[in-house]
């Protein structure tokens, strides 16, 4: 295993120490490891909060800061935040308006994060799940969907109507309009290597490739031989519309890294998306590309597409300022 | 070679067709692969030309727009781009007040900027040349120390200087002083794959590593057993301490990852780097985590600290709205 990490255990631990050394934006608080913002917000604003496990970054904790999530708990890599993280989190967040809870959708993390909402008695908390990934309907970790790419743009678009001011009911609300609306699919070039256990998370040959990846590496649709970027973008994006008409509004596309490949690779994926996307009616409104969500270091992308209404793009360009987004401040 | 890409002889072709289309910021001459501004400057503005072979992005054309470059050429992968690119990039972006070309040290990129300022004969053309890397002093492409991160620190303040309207004197000359200001060391955990190659670049077993790496995977001081994150700080800070003096007025860190290496490590070693910059007395006045200048599908990171006064400073801290580089707008 080659890895830029001291002791495989202390994995979490250390690279939270680096984060907060690294970004103004945000504070640590180690004992119960929640990435706050360095700079809380006053009385009356609703709090977001989410969470899951580490070997995501930037999600969640690089999501922290002006107009995203206002705390993050961050799990061992692969693994839920415990109730009482999320609980600490969630009581420390508040500012007297409630909270929202951000959850992606695999098992542990919704039971652990509806648990700390009990522990949090006296706190209002409203949750939201993303279960985007049409990939596979249940996966290792999941019934259902998994959650994964639109939980960022989720992140974000609320996160801007949160700064706004609105109430906890109506962020709700929207925020469960964008979890309905976005669909995802990844594809692996490679596993990768949960540092506590030394070994690649699965085996995949040098010429296949797993169409269908869940961000833990759990199995997805199929194995396939390695294809040309042209050939990957259609198993991105066909199945998704096949999911979903993405024709009927325009859509904010994230076309996220999975940790290990390049932006030249990305930038290049891109463009063949873009151009089935243009072939197939729909319309590109917003667009994202880079290291977003990642599988620590597993070398592939995952496309995700969000049909969205015209509150939900002026959100989008509202002003974020966090670690792993920043325009506008 | 598992790699999100077509032909691989049309790689940078393809990524500038993706780039393009991924950002607002810019539009491509695709025939010279010559990144613009999507918005070209008014008459009277010192323009920022760069360039240098591909296989390092977001370095050079995800650094243009406002407040960094006017135009980058991109070369083939880890190919300086011809003189003719360049020459088109200096004509197209000069404004009337003169070009900046800034060039990374490297023979082929010295000699082709050169020959391009020649060929614009009209147009009054400035040069600086990067230098940073304390690694080695000469190397399979470079007489003299190669040019790494500190191109990044420079384009970003030297990028504001130029949106300032100071004229071409006053620009370079702040170049030239942040260009000697900067040092940078690298490690490699795997090697990279040109794509038109098909295979690794250089062999780097299971257990080894190799320190003070340059970002075409060319030899860098020597070959070791793989070491903890605490100990790679080590051979990546001394070095650099040892050829400048950093405790003489705050620095700005770019710790940078290779291409493959996850943000989750790159968080991990920015905390064992500042802890060790801390211990040494070295006053950290502005720091950027990330994938800035990369080495195709290389794992690892280097280092790069620059002796900032308060003008470089406050010139890093302006609006920046690039592709790969954006705050404050």
């Amino acid at each position: 295993m080659k890895k830029l990490i001291g002791d495989p255990q202390n994995v979490v631990r250390d690279a939270l120490i680096g984060l907060e050394k690294s970004a103004d934006q945000v504070r640590v608080d180690h004992e119960n490891r929640v990435v706050h913002r360095a700079v809380p917000k006053e009385q009356g604003k609703v709090a977001l909060v989410s969470g899951g496990g580490s070997g995501h970054e930037p999600l969640h904790g690089g999501f922290v800061g002006m107009g995203m999530l206002d705390a993050a708990c961050a799990g061992e890599v692969f693994t839920s935040p415990t109730p009482d993280q999320v609980e600490a989190a969630t009581t420390a967040a508040d500012r007297g308006a409630g909270v929202l809870h951000i959850v992606k959708n695999y098992t542990g993390d919704v039971m652990n994060f509806e648990m700390a909402a009990e522990l949090a008695g006296s706190v209002r908390v409203e949750s939201v799940v993303t279960d985007d990934d049409v990939a596979v309907q249940d996966s290792t970790f999941t019934a259902g969907r998994r959650g994964v790419g639109v939980t960022v743009l989720l992140e974000k678009i609320v996160g801007a109507a949160a700064e706004e001011g609105h109430d906890l009911d109506t962020v709700a609300a929207l925020a469960r309009r964008v979890a309905a609306e976005g669909r995802s699919m990844g594809v692996a070039l490679t596993s990768c290597t949960v540092p506590a256990a030394g070994k690649p998370t699965f085996d995949l040959p040098d010429d296949e490739m797993e169409v269908g990846i869940g961000i833990h590496g759990e199995p997805g649709r199929r194995r396939v031989p390695v294809a040309p970027a042209s050939e990957i973008a259609q198993m991105l994006v066909e199945p998704i519309l096949a999911d979903l008409d993405m024709t009927s509004s325009p859509v904010i596309v994230l076309l996220n890294g999975m940790g290990a490949s390049p932006l030249l690779e990305l930038h290049l994926m891109y463009g063949e998306v873009a151009a089935l996307l243009e072939k197939a009616g729909v319309t590109i409104a917003r667009r994202l590309v880079g290291n977003y969500i990642t599988s620590l270091d597993m070398a592939g992308c995952s496309l995700t597409l969000l049909r969205a209404d015209d509150e939900m793009i002026r959100l989008w360009d509202a002003p974020v300022n966090t670690p792993g987004l920043r325009w506008g401040a």
